[in-house]
């Protein structure tokens, strides 16, 4: 649903797709960003990335296909080939090529593990100061986690990379579960996208159906958009309430994977936040609104 | 105030003093509990507690004398003798014995760090099913930290010992941040119970003024009455509003002294809050009602 609100955008040029491990394996994830790219006619091109975490000595977790099924597609019917090529750069390669390419134009939107941003910014740290901003959909600052009491998936999935890539000098958005977890798609209104927005939106209708019976031990009924609300705040920031202040990534311990902001202006002692860039957290959205324009702009561009 | 709020109240027996490091050494926090026994004529015995921290290889911290000046009374002068005794057992092993001697009966308001309750725990875990219940002042579960963004000082101070005290499996009661930095008391209000109490009421007013000129960079107008809720919610929970689950303390880290509650009904793959005993944190507070306790109860019993 991100990925077709960006491609349908007009104000957005896409100029890259990026895989990473997670909700499935590497190779899955891959796969099926090439099929969205057939399936949609993205001309952007994919590059496959990373398939572990940051620090390699963590333990593999396996794929949470309870959410997203065992093809990482809600299970839906795939084709046997697909006959679109894969870039020959591993992500993070990509990445600092196509940022430097394009000096202080490029938007990162990561909704997955960040793993390819950290292994770009260990690379290549001056990406930082290229890069107009990194949209992250992770984390939560007053929210509760979603794997854990305090952590959510894509920053507990790999918190080193998190925690490299939120306090390096380059402007984070992070939109959190803070305001995700309360920005409800209903069955109705997924059901509406598909019928107006003809067969690209259909597509996300049918892989969010795995998606949406997951959700029902949740929500009552529908299913959270965390990567779209990432992808709404690219176009329009003013849906959303910010709140500034650097931000760490817990790593290790109980609250592995925590994201902890340092709101400007509240002071402590020395403190393990000090000397860190303020960064911007969402912790209020206007769900209506984000939700309507959701649908507007992947009906708009079918 | 705690103190003076549970020695006045008509249906609270105060049993015992034990005394621990934190906002003073505990050579200071020792002689202060000593004067304030003889200042306010209380028959309760005095124990001296743990002077560090329960995991011995933790780095000893100065006190934090910007809070509570250089004796741990905000400066007031003190006798240069107290004439009352202290007893003859350490505070762990007094709370043992008196736990043992009233089966049921007695509960434990603590509003320092837990080491003396963890030490006690380690001796004689029995007594754990012995207690009534144990009220804390610390922590947080929907609020910022103090200390560190996440992180309440008494927890902070200990949190290898506050994490043994919230899972043992008796009944803890959660006094934090979420309710006690809600409940201010202004100048005005805390001079009021000074004019009205007489000399003991006016000996908390006295202690608190440092206090309340630390508070100046925190709160428009007076301080935040952490310890008296904790009091308050002995005699008065009704006041209060409770979140059920399983709470944990983070040990080390950036989140180091951070509680964590697992709220009961919330789903999450297999976790480090498994298996513990749901306790009671306080997530909403009727602090007008708790100031206006706080105020009858010290000068009812003048």
């Amino acid at each position: 649903m991100a990925l077709l609100y960006l491609h349908h955008h007009p104000d957005i040029e896409l100029v890259g797709i990026t895989t990473v491990f997670g909700n499935a394996r590497i190779e899955t994830t891959t796969r099926n960003a090439l099929f969205l790219k057939q399936a949609w006619n993205i001309e952007a091109p994919v590059a496959k990335g990373a398939g572990v975490t940051y620090d390699r000595t963590r333990t593999d977790r396996e794929p949470p296909t309870i959410v997203h099924g065992d093809n990482g597609l809600g299970n839906i019917e795939l084709p046997e080939s697909i006959d679109v090529p894969l870039d020959a750069r591993p992500a993070h390669q990509f990445l600092i090529e196509t940022i430097k390419a394009h000096p202080g134009e490029i938007e990162l939107v990561a909704v997955g593990r960040m793993t390819n941003l950290a292994l770009a910014l260990q690379e290549a740290p001056e990406i930082a100061g290229l890069v107009k901003q990194v949209v992250i959909m992770g984390g939560g600052i007053t929210a509760n986690g979603n794997v854990t009491p305090v952590a959510e998936a894509n920053i507990h999935g790999d918190p080193e990379a998190a925690d490299i890539v939120m306090t390096a000098p380059w402007k984070v958005v992070l939109i959190g579960l803070d305001v995700t977890a309360r920005t409800i798609m209903t069955r109705s209104q997924l059901a509406d996208i598909g019928k107006a927005g003809g067969s690209r939106a259909q597509l996300v209708v049918d892989v969010s159906q795995y998606y949406v019976d997951f959700y029902e031990t949740v929500v009552p009924d529908g299913m959270m958009v965390h990567d779209s609300c990432a992808a709404a705040y690219v176009t329009n920031p003013e849906f959303f309430t910010m709140q500034s202040g650097a931000i760490r990534v817990v790593c290790g311990g109980i609250a592995d994977g925590q994201t902890i902001q340092k709101a400007d202006g509240r002071g402590f002692p020395p403190n393990d936040w000090d000397g860190y860039p303020s960064q911007l957290a969402a912790i209020g959205i206007q769900s209506e609104a984000v939700l309507k324009l959701i649908h507007d702009v992947i009906v708009q561009g079918a």
